[in-house]
């Protein structure tokens, strides 16, 4: 425990030089993400604009508009590839977070997610945008050491030989470890269990800007003849766990009630987180509406969705009462005040992050510098999306935002092409009838050419959008 | 609660009649699912056997290949759209689930996901694949009401209105009522709080062959006004709830311990149920490897990925322990016996399910005619998945399947390109160093022109592969 202190200290000390740094970098971006009306931009000229903020070449832009990704580079991701299924991959807007400015990738098929963290993030800069810190990224590599004759002795026989195992992991990744990062610290814990009693051996190590599976999981398999040896059980699984409580992110935020709509929306929000708070039918929707913008820029960033999901869950999940990833309070002049904090085991080297050339450029476009910075983001995005969607449900009500592009996707699936779509989902909306038997209704009465060019006149308008 | 046991014994019919539709229809299907040597074809050779398999045709093969998505379809989909993000999809092959054979699509960008469905599917196989079952499909909608003078007075008042109430709720979907579902029941719940005490209406919906969320949101829009009148307090929150609970599909599979590798494997992999059944940080990848294969095929069929993870794992800590999706135990004669029990809100229709060009195909491929079916398949490929995973982790580890791929991948980045990057991920796994300063010694150390030959060579060797 007295190594496993100073080290909390030597990495305080690392968060504080780290900040200060950051800070400093901070003048390199001088361009705001607040860029006007973006989403009424065609593809083009939105990607002039994330070429202007993010220095992307004209290669990548082609890159990114193309979603072209070559099937030799499919093969060597995964197995008994055929294709590629493509996300439509969109830019959140005006996010301030630490005092940066950034463009926000996300890769996701749900309507309104994206227009919704571009809202939140509009309102938040008002008021200073978020504010976000993390600790260092810490994961857990788990040794389970089954049929050990005696756990206890096993315990004590393992932590008396800390070094030795723990030069044994930092072995299997010298760089890692000449970047600050490997194993640092070792803990053990006896585990009854309906099988027998356990002895669970935890490395925890530093994965720095690497999401960290691989090289956790060799560590944790490297040291495993080691912990047999000194406990005298069978080492069974060596791996990873996904629930990255020592690998958090924090963010908060304030809204002023003016911005949100009225001091009723802002009772509206809390009244919302409240029941999330007690209610886990309402918590699963509410931490899946964080989940929404975390996902996405992770699916974009090529991060282990599945990873995320199960430690932020796991975690909301921690203290045998499934709780809100967030928490919403008004502040005494009737402001909102928000905050979160979750695990974010994700990186911005190794896995595919590295190789999936559109996940490189949406690196590229958020311009995180450490994978620490991108869980900062990331968990800022989770907060903004998760304003949003209270937002709405606790004013107009979720489906006015989510009706317009439902409306044509339930236009296109009557049979409506082309500009057609327009008309009959407009049409759809302003009857509050978005159903699949009204639009093929509306279809079936539209003389082709006539609607064609109604159509035409319809989609020139400029829609409504935050 | 008279009404609610009636409707349960009548979905219990309806389900037995469903299943023995089904059944009849098995004979539609006699295409085997385990095409032999699937992992060694070309792209090409796969695709010939999707065709033959599922009747794709020679366009829908060629989207399949290209990944290719319209801007314009993604832009009816999301907003801010800048392009495409293309995600690897490959084909799990050998699945037997309730005797019908399917070749399963899985978009997912880590290695070994999909070679180990197919390995633990091929398993499977042998002592008759996946029995798999699932309730009728009911999703729950949620009214918050705050601020209601008498909290326990609404109760009543809401219930005597039940005809009523799901009455309107019906008004807002004819199609889905005249298909047999459509909302079925009220229940009401007084839920204190830390904001007071609040008055929750809760809509059961049968959604069929949608994943419902549009629907149920808006039959919980429809009834507030009403449920504001009947409580005097105010209707906030008006939507769906992710943790599905009514919405449950289940599989259970047998394995031979021979099939296994012996009993010690079997032990193992239920010492590995035990850990996950004990601890949480255990617990967390358990069902991350579960999700692996369940959000791959969610991904793939234009299901929404973050409403899947929510309510898997909201279900996972539903009992105030997080524990694990599936369960392991050792029978009699030493073999294995595996179960899962997971909600799946997932659709066939709606969404994007059916607007997404390599969506529509991927459900093609599978052959599901309807939601119930889609959940069935995804709870199996959950729980082959979680298999596969235990058996790997429970014998020779993890790193060892995930290596081969994973050191393409740091070849690459080590800037090897063509056919050098096969030969330098060789030397690495059998030098057991995959890493990239390795990577980029050997990289380095070799003569262009000669090493393309040597990795020509190494290409052409068959992979091992299950």
């Amino acid at each position: 425990m007295g190594s496993n202190r100073q080290h909390l200290r030597d990495s305080s000390n690392r968060q504080l030089i780290e900040r200060r740094t950051r800070q400093e970098e901070k003048s390199d971006t001088t361009k705001p993400s607040n860029i006007s009306s973006f989403y009424k931009l065609t593809v083009d000229e939105r990607l002039d604009k994330l070429k202007d903020f993010s220095g992307l070449s004209n290669d990548e832009v082609e890159l990114v508009k193309s979603g072209n990704l070559p099937l030799s580079s499919a093969q060597r991701m995964i197995e008994n590839v055929v294709g590629v299924l493509p996300i439509p991959l969109g830019i959140a807007v005006n996010f301030l977070i630490n005092g940066k400015d950034y463009l926000i990738p996300m890769a996701i098929e749900e309507p309104s997610v994206v227009a919704a963290a571009s809202h939140a993030a509009k309102l938040a800069r008002l008021t200073g945008g978020f504010q976000a810190s993390s600790t260092d990224p810490f994961m857990i590599g788990q040794v389970q050491i089954v049929r050990s004759k005696s756990p206890k002795d096993a315990e004590k026989l393992i932590l008396a030989s800390k070094k030795e195992i723990l030069d044994r992991a930092n072995e299997q990744d010298p760089v890692l470890v000449s970047k600050g990062g490997g194993a640092k610290d070792l803990q053990v814990r006896v585990l009854p269990t309906i099988t027998g009693t356990m002895v669970i051996a935890e490395l925890l190590v530093d994965c720095r800007d690497a999401m960290g599976a691989n090289v956790v999981n060799t560590m944790a398999e490297s040291v495993a003849p080691m912990l047999e040896k000194l406990s005298g059980g069978r080492a069974n699984l060596r791996i990873i766990s996904n629930l990255a409580d020592k690998r958090v992110a924090r963010s908060s935020v304030r809204f002023s009630k003016e911005a949100l709509g009225g001091e009723e929306v802002v009772d509206g929000i809390v009244d919302a987180y409240a029941f999330a708070a007690a209610d886990p039918y309402r918590c699963a929707t509410h931490n899946k509406g964080v989940m929404n913008g975390v996902t996405a820029v992770c699916l974009a960033t090529g991060n282990d969705t599945r990873a995320i999901e199960a430690g932020a869950h796991a975690y909301a999940a921690r203290t045998g009462h499934y709780a809100p990833l967030t928490r919403w309070s008004k502040e005494r002049n009737g402001d909102l005040e928000g905050s979160i904090e979750m695990p974010v085991a994700v990186g911005i080297i190794g896995g595919i992050t590295a190789v999936h050339p559109t996940a490189k450029i949406c690196l590229k476009i958020l311009g995180v510098k450490t994978a620490r910075e991108l869980g900062e983001v990331i968990a800022s995005v989770g907060l903004a999306q998760n304003l949003a969607a209270l937002r709405a449900l606790a004013s107009e009500g979720i489906q006015h935002g989510h009706m317009s592009l439902h409306a044509r996707n339930i236009a296109a699936m009557a049979g409506a092409e082309g500009e057609t779509i327009d008309q009959v989902a407009a049409a759809m909306v302003s009857e509050k009838k978005v159903r699949l038997d009204r639009a093929k209704e509306l279809v079936a009465q539209m003389p082709v050419s006539k609607n064609r060019t109604a159509a035409h006149q319809e989609a020139n308008q400029p829609k409504k959008h935050p």
